[in-house]
């Protein structure tokens, strides 16, 4: 049998059904953003890890070393705020083929190093190795988070609330811009830079787990139609999202408009937003609107509601139900 | 400037001093086996992580799915043994490539399961992804040891013993089985078997964690040429390595005479051996081995000493010092 046939979460299943019998005391491991792990009387700590190939997840050509680095970094970054935690350090391994050169590795290193200043996220170690062909990079990350207060995606309630920060489908809008190599527009700019270098919402992730009225959460990593489904899943609820209630940015919206793309499908599907996906309770969805709008610079929308049910979700266009086919990236099923 | 040029050794001082200014409070990071970081009263944390490549670190076809599992765990649970730690958790990031199907994986689980079973590790998290040539795995491990037990390689006095676990050479022996092609006498198994599935020295970890004459530690993955070299830098110490002292297994010394090789070469320079590497007081030293031999099935060899002076290894063959042309693997650095 091959790998498409069962899916990238088949096999997660699978690895997980097969490591169960491994006791975990004080731990939780797969299903999260992070693994949660009982540290001390104070805090939790996060593990997070994720492998990123070359003609996979980047094309050399298409994203500059600086801009792989800091990415490299930021999507574990957001692994962490997805949780609501700190990140505390990061290990860096790094595959490297022999066309490579020392000057690409130090720009690579000085994107990865703006985005550790930032945070104040120290590397603590890694492994540097050759590569037959392609360059792989693994970041792993360590993160705390006030114990008993991560927010786990088993979480949601019925009558919540769903809610996004920021805008989405602007990272499948840059992905765009270059695939369809269209005219690079200061809107096609803002696209782009969405696309290469996203922001963890590290201080959201702060601001939310303080809020005991925000449920479940998690990053956007492959577009809300796959990562909502893994909130419903560990929940055992249903959901119904408003498509015209996306929050989708003007620069999006006018490069749509020129380029004939439905950025209502880039905001389900596109994925690698990075924005936080998270359910509240409805009665105070409007204090948190509130608080978030005079706090951060992006604000918080609410795109639809959990409810008791199966795991599916009802997309739901100007009060219409709307078949959409479910996409979002899954690696291993042909798409 | 090509990486080659540099070495990797070279790179990794480049990554540590690019991010020196970014604070470690409470953390040792780049430069030992482990980064070690304060997690509670009790205890420090230990993280490692590793990458391996197909066609660099493992040849597809050369490996069984089991072994290759059973292997990317030990070679970081090792990690842990170095420090002199107990493992907490592994993730596990693997980038498959699209001919490989449901069957490989899984037993490739089962032996990574083996390991996971035998020292209650479980399997925290990690990541999967396609991959558009080659297998890449990359294992990162938590550990802990007890408060400030952490056996670092910056540890090493001068008058002290350098000892190691086991014998050493077995795994490059194994490997030469294979790309020699010779036949596979019980001899060849047993190499065969140090190759693919090294235990990783956890328990004789433990006991030389908690004995204070035991100094500076490591395993042995690049070969003691190589490795030891990291200890005298750490330390700011020169050593001397007697060869004839070196410990080999009969099956090696057999094998060797049979096929024309060098077992020192091996013992020096072949790496992946998986044992601890370590430093004692040599007052202590009787003490240690008859304590070891009586509770393990491996024993501890001396095999030189530890002096004040610069960062060097003289080696000495029948009491005659002589020069060796420093191997062990650095994986940019044309051999």
């Amino acid at each position: 049998m091959k790998l498409k046939e069962i899916g990238e979460f088949g096999f997660i299943d699978q690895i997980r059904s097969k490591f169960a019998d491994i006791g975990t005391k004080g731990i939780f491991g797969i299903g999260d953003d992070c693994a949660i792990i009982d540290a001390n009387e104070r805090e939790d700590w996060l593990v997070s890890t994720d492998l990123l190939i070359e003609d996979i997840h980047f094309i050399k050509n298409a994203i500059t070393p600086e801009q792989l680095g800091y990415k490299s970094l930021a999507v574990n970054i957001s692994d962490i705020a997805a949780m609501g935690g700190t990140p505390i350090g990061s290990f860096l391994s790094i595959a490297i083929p022999a066309d490579i050169d020392v000057a690409y590795l130090d720009s690579f290193l000085d994107g990865y190093h703006k985005l550790s200043e930032k945070y104040n996220v120290p590397l603590l170690g890694g492994d540097t190795t050759k590569s037959a062909k392609h360059l792989a990079i693994n970041v792993a990350i360590l993160g705390s988070v006030p114990k008993g207060k991560a927010r786990k995606r088993s979480m949601a309630k019925a009558g919540d609330a769903i809610c996004v920060t920021g805008t989405l489908g602007d990272s499948a809008g840059g992905l765009h811009v270059v695939l369809d190599k269209i005219d690079i527009s200061d809107e096609a700019r803002f696209l782009l830079n969405k696309h290469y270098c996203p922001e963890p919402r590290i201080i959201e992730g702060f601001s939310l787990r303080e809020n005991p009225s925000v449920h479940a959460m998690m990053d956007i990593s492959d577009g809300i139609a796959s990562d909502l489904m893994h909130i419903l899943r560990a929940s055992k609820k249903s959901a119904q999202i408003e498509i015209d209630k996306l929050p989708i940015s003007s620069q999006l919206r006018y490069e749509s408009a020129r380029n004939n793309w439905n950025p209502s499908q880039f905001a389900i599907g596109g994925g690698e937003d990075y924005e936080l996906l998270f359910t509240v309770d409805s009665q105070q969805i409007a204090d948190l609107q509130h608080q978030f709008q005079s706090k951060f610079n992006c604000g918080i929308t609410v795109i639809g509601s959990i409810a008791e049910g199966e795991p599916q979700i009802k997309w739901m266009l100007n009060k219409q139900e709307i078949s959409y086919k479910a996409g979002g990236f899954d690696h291993f099923v042909k798409e």
